[in-house]
Parts: C-alpha cells; structure tokens; sequence
C-alpha cells in the first residue's frame, strides 16, 4: 500500500492526501478493475511512443499526419503540446506539425537544449519544408520560444510565420485587454 | 409622480418596477440631490454634441482628437461606439477616428442608411485620407459592417485595413474557439 501511495504521488497534482485517496479506491475496486488499470499504465508506455519526424503522441512511426498523403509534409505547424494538435485540427488547417513538448522557460531553467527541436532541424536542413508556421501559444514563454525558432530555423528562402495576435472572433472590442489591441492594430491586413 | 415614471421608462435597460422603484428614491432623496441629477440631464444634452469630423462626443467642435496638431490626421479609425475610443487610446495609436454609432444589423432592421458614415465618405472623397482602419469588433455585425464599408470607403490608393483577428496575448491556444484560430492560421504573419 505504502509503495502504491507513493507511485500515485509522483503523478502531476496529486499530493500526499490525494495519493492515499487514491489507493484506498484503488483498494477497494474489483479486481477486474485493478488489473485493467494496471494495464492500461503498462500498455500506453508499451505500445505509445514518439513520431520520429514530429514528436507527436503516436502508436505508428511515423504518425498518421507524416504518413499521410493528402496532407501538405512541406507546411509545419509548430505547436507546444501533443493536445494542441486537436486545436488546430478543427480548423482546415492540411499541413503536417512539429510538437516541441515544452516551451522556453528561462525562470524555470528551461532552455533551448530542452526544446526538442532537432528532428525539425534536420526536416528544414534537408530542405523538405516550404513554411513553419510558429504556433505557440502569444503569452511570454510562447513568444520567447517562437523568437527563438525563427532564429534557429532561418534558412534561404523558406518562409517562417507566426499565428495571429488580435481580437478573438466573436469578442467585443469593449471587453479587449491593451495588448491584445494594441497587437490586433499592428497586425491590421489591408482589405 | 407617473410622469417621472413614464420618463424613466424610456432608458434602456428599466422597466416599470425599476422607473418606480428610481422615483420613489429620487422622492425620498434632497431637493439638492434632485436638483443636480435634473440639472445634469439638462446640461448633458446643452453641452455635449457629436463632432461634425468624426462624431465623437464633445463639448467642443471639432472634438480633441480632430483639432489635435500632433496626431496624423490622415489615419482614420473606425470604431461602433465612443466608449471605444478610451480602448483604442490605450494603445500607441496616434491618428484620429470615426464613429459610426452602431453597426449593420439586417436582423433588426438596421441597414446601411442608419449608419453615420456620410462626413467620412466626405474625408475620404477629398483625400484627406491615407488609411482607413476598420476597427469594429470581429461579431457577425461587425463583421457585416466592416465588409460594407470596405467596399463603399474604397477610393484610388487609399489603403483600407482590418484589425487583426486571433490568439488574445497571454492566451493559451488551448482555449480557443476554432473559428478564432482558423482566423489566427490564416492572418499569419512573416517573421
């Protein structure tokens, strides 16, 4: 019981009083329950792994986006998180992506070596990619690391971009913070 | 006392229990206290006006903005109401504005002939204008809006923008709606 507790414990969030809970729970479930649980931890790390050309959260190497061939492989979105994967999905964006799992984070420790960034590196060096669209999030340590990548990743004449700062849709300008505005001004496209 | 209810009843947002609960408290308050909010409604339509340049609220005319000698009054803003104004000079913006006093809205009965865009077609028609900025708020009405008057503002080489639609600053892309980030894929920028 004690080494369960303290294997909940080492999860994200979960704090002394939690892991206990849990375990008694845990305790307290069928058997059938237990077990499935059990394999379940067992299975994700024994089936799941990482796409060798994007980072992406996959069962196959390389994943469903790099093994498709409607997609465009020579359009990049690079995001921060596997999850922000599903974000982008809902739009018509068709390229493929880069998952950097992480962001700059200097207070934190967290720099560039962190990033895992060289299996894109080699894509742009080889010369397989025609635009990197930065997509990281537009709070501080998203825009630490896209001013980073696009740095990092210049060469000859791929094109670098970075998604929209600016008004959400729907929002009324009545209810926009400062900077938000004052991005959505910079960012104005002639119509 | 039913008339001051009556009158009362005419500001958005009261109905009958509010018009009477608001008369029975200016009933019971001083006869100072009701003299100056009596004499403030007077004052409010004596003193303020609209700008004859711009249709801002003033009590001079033309308003601040149109008389100022240090803001480029060649760049016009658009904006739906005054109160946006205060958001818009939260930024670094240094040209003037325009305000319509509300936006289309086919559904309620508003259409073009109800916005207050004569004196601007006028600036613009003597080339007093390098740019236009669409500044209405990314809503289906605004968005009407701004794609009507694009096409009724265009004139020779004047440039006509639209402020930028995306990410908020310090927003997770996690958290947006996907009509925001299609609109943040597709406003994306070269860096």
């Amino acid at each position: 019981m004690a080494r369960l507790i303290e294997e909940l414990r080492k999860l994200p969030g979960i704090g002394t009083k939690s892991a206990q809970r849990l375990a008694f729970h845990i305790l307290r479930s069928s058997a059938d329950d237990a077990e499935a649980l059990a394999e379940a931890v067992r299975e994700v790390k024994a089936r799941l792994q990482l796409c060798s050309i994007c980072n992406n959260i996959t069962d196959v190497d390389p994943c469903l986006y790099c093994a498709s061939p409607t997609r465009n492989q020579r359009l990049v979105c690079v995001v921060e998180e596997p999850t922000n994967i599903a974000t982008i999905e809902k739009t018509h964006y068709n390229g493929v992506y880069h998952v950097l799992h992480g962001t700059l984070s200097p207070l934190h420790g967290v720099g560039p070596e962190h990033l895992r960034v060289g299996n894109l590196e080699s894509r742009v060096e080889r010369g397989d990619v025609d635009e990197v669209i930065l997509a990281t999030s537009p709070t501080v340590e998203g825009e630490a690391t896209a001013h980073y990548l696009a740095g990092a990743l210049r060469r000859g004449q791929m094109r670098i971009s970075r998604i929209a700062t600016g008004v959400p849709a729907g929002s009324d300008i009545e209810y926009v913070d400062e900077v938000t505005m004052t991005r959505a001004l910079e960012g104005r496209r002639s119509v």
